[in-house]
């Protein structure tokens, strides 16, 4: 028998650690994957790569003193020799190769997809086919991790500012939103269903812990084949207590996205590199009404609004330009959307009960988030159910919360792959999906 | 319109706030929920709970200008008043009160749980049934605070070992261990089931990005009802790419496990106070073979072994108590697990094929990880599918990864709601589950 005191330091070094200084003229040991193999006259040029990046192995015919002949393309290999600088190879260093070791090889002479050009120029069903090669891109990769970097941003700053993390459960009686647009499964003989959002969960949650947060995946059964839907996504949920008005929880998200690209801007900048990208900025975002901006990008661009209670996709875009043009911003908040189109939970605005006090967050053109204040009060809830002729069959222990006494109240649901979407400037969320889910496509 | 900067500074202070010297014999505002209202003489003791824990307000009938008539237990409220330092009040400072405002009153004029006692000793079903009542007691809520704790120290633990987050499906074609535990669901008319594990999409992305890591549900649906069993629980999932052996594996786990006792110890120390939890010690974790601490435990307390190639709930308690007893640790490795218990992509161990590179992680006898080394070689994952008679239908993704190359690689899975259990000393899994689903419960 042995003890295992914890994580030992390796051999293979990052490139984190290839960079310190000290290492030059020393011989250091590498690990990765074979990204590709070139030939430049006597030199070959033996590209690995790791989680943070490219390394060049340079391979010299006749003085490096072992065989490049059957190192394939996708093998995982150790790489050993001499760090040198060199201003033209990734990170400025380059290993000049004294040996290898062949961890692994792989099963088929020759890749799929060619992932080691700089942009995957591929379709993107076969790119989505190939998820475990096509990510191996480093730009496709790169998109990912700056997800990871969102999600870590959302999570780290709502703890700063007194969130406590939950995790609900997926499988329910019955979905909190109600309606048509939930999968239904067979759970040991009775009927479920796959929650659609943690909303009942996490307000129920307010009442114990003030302010809850989630960062977990959703299901809608909604038979949309667009660009910028999917059935299954990430959901970064929070919902918080004694708020003053659903401007708490705008002010609320615009503190995460000022966080998160500060983080991004600190930590991500090599991927921010690869793909390009300027971060936006969200230090003051223009919050405006629902009818009035309607109406203000239907006389700007000549639109003819076709439905005041209702936003189109087309709508969205114009406002997204809108706030671009008028007041230089990439996010807007377009605020009280009509009651018809808010679930019942949603708080009708006193002023004029046909809107509701709640909002959209817009990100170039396209809703990000749907947030807002929740009704606290539990006979005025049992009123608007009522108004609306629905029932209150399967929502009893979600207002055993109200009837006990639950705080004014908010939250927001971001759709974590549509903001890395934008983020990314790509035009179809199933680029920043890891694995999508949608109509035609449940695996790989 | 409007402009939103960002969060701003509130009136409402937290008890970390009101723990600061200067705020003494100061008028403070404090927003929070009425845990309770005590009569003692002519005084009468407001509590109000926090996030953060519980505030005392001091009223005194005929002296303070405000009537207490009418204020309910649930209720939420603004209170204001001078700070005063008290040591028989929680935390030290009490408010001398001089108003209160309610934002809500509950509709009830009784709550269905004595949750203000400091034990909730009622049904564990009680609990369940009210769960967003049951756990506005505070040592209740504590539980899920540590739970939180060990998230965080999951996540962030990993990120400083170069782990990447991702995000997997949980719908999908075919679950990953195969087998007849899997709920099944219509999927626009296609027939789909609810992942049991991301174990192949985790491995997928260790090709991508040499460490990942994930925290999501996953769905069990065993007929198991047992105080162990969950059919959904979150699962803390890691996987890492170019190991030395599963040994690898396990020192990542306890480089987790000694940054979560030392998280724990330092942030949350006010719910270990709470529940009266001494941290666990994990500088030194044993490992040990399966097939010998059997032997060991069977000899050491007189237990006839039934199944040399099975580990039975008794046979882990026993081996708790033999670690416990002879190495002074709460946890213990049992490594080597018979290969006929581990799924297909299991590495067998090379010097004896009956037995896997696997490990199971029990903490005070329970199982609460599995984990081990993967088969990385698409023609050994082939001859090993093939040598159990299985079929490669619906793994065909799966297997490309392997079919263009894998580094050596590994990974586990821990059960959150187990360690939690485990670390509160509870005896029943749903203690430490927020809403947990079960073969009798999918409500609330």
């Amino acid at each position: 028998m042995e003890f295992i005191s914890g994580v030992k330091e390796k051999e293979d070094l990052s490139i984190a650690q290839l960079l310190e200084e000290e290492r030059i003229g020393k011989c250091v040991k590498v690990c990765g994957a074979v990204h590709s193999i070139r030939k430049s006259g006597i030199v070959q040029f033996l590209i690995l790569r790791k989680a943070d990046g490219l390394v060049q192995g340079v391979y010299e015919e006749g003085k490096t003193k072992f065989s490049l002949k059957g190192v394939k393309e996708g093998a995982s290999v150790i790489a050993s020799g001499i760090l040198e600088k060199n201003e033209k190879a990734p990170h400025g260093v380059e290993l000049r190769l004294s040996g290898l070791k062949i961890l692994s090889s792989p099963k088929s002479e020759a890749l799929p997809l060619p992932i080691n050009k700089w942009k995957l120029k591929t379709s993107l069903e076969a790119k989505l086919n190939y998820r475990s090669i096509s990510l191996r891109n480093l730009r496709e990769r790169a998109k990912f991790k700056l997800q990871e970097g969102i999600t870590r941003a959302f999570r780290d700053f709502l703890y700063s500012q007194g969130f406590t993390e939950i995790h609900t459960p997926k499988i329910g009686a019955k979905g909190a939103e109600g309606g048509a647009n939930v999968f239904k499964l067979e759970y040991f003989h009775k009927p479920a269903v796959l929650e659609q959002s943690p909303q009942f969960y996490k307000q129920m949650m307010v009442g114990v812990f003030d302010r809850v947060f989630e960062t977990a995946p959703v299901f809608r059964a909604e038979k949309h084949n667009t660009k910028r839907h999917l059935n299954e996504y990430t959901s970064l949920d929070f919902e918080m207590g004694y708020i003053d008005g659903f401007e708490d929880i705008m002010a609320m998200e615009t503190g995460f996205l000022q966080y998160a690209i500060k983080l991004l801007g600190s930590e991500y900048t090599k991927e921010l590199d690869i793909l390009k990208i300027t971060l936006p900025k969200a230090d003051n975002i223009p919050a405006v009404k629902f009818a009035d901006i309607k109406e203000a990008v239907a006389k700007e661009y000549n639109h003819t609004m076709r439905n005041p209670f209702d936003l189109e996709p087309e709508e969205e875009t114009l406002i997204g330009r809108y706030a671009k043009e008028k007041w230089d911003s990439d996010f807007v908040f377009v605020t009280h959307y009509p009651s018809k189109k808010r679930p019942v939970y949603a708080m009708d605005d006193p002023e004029d009960t046909r809107f509701t006090l709640s909002f959209d967050l817009l990100y170039k053109g396209m809703e990000i988030t749907t947030g807002g204040q929740r009704i606290h009060e539990y006979d005025k809830l049992i009123e608007k159910i009522e108004a609306r002729g629905m029932s209150t069959d399967g929502m009893e222990y979600y207002l055993d919360a109200f009837k006990y006494g639950m705080p004014p109240h908010g939250g927001l649901g971001i759709g974590l792959e549509r903001l890395t979407m934008k983020l990314c400037d790509e035009d179809n969320v199933r680029e920043t999906t890891l694995f999508p889910r949608d109509m035609g496509r449940l695996e790989p």
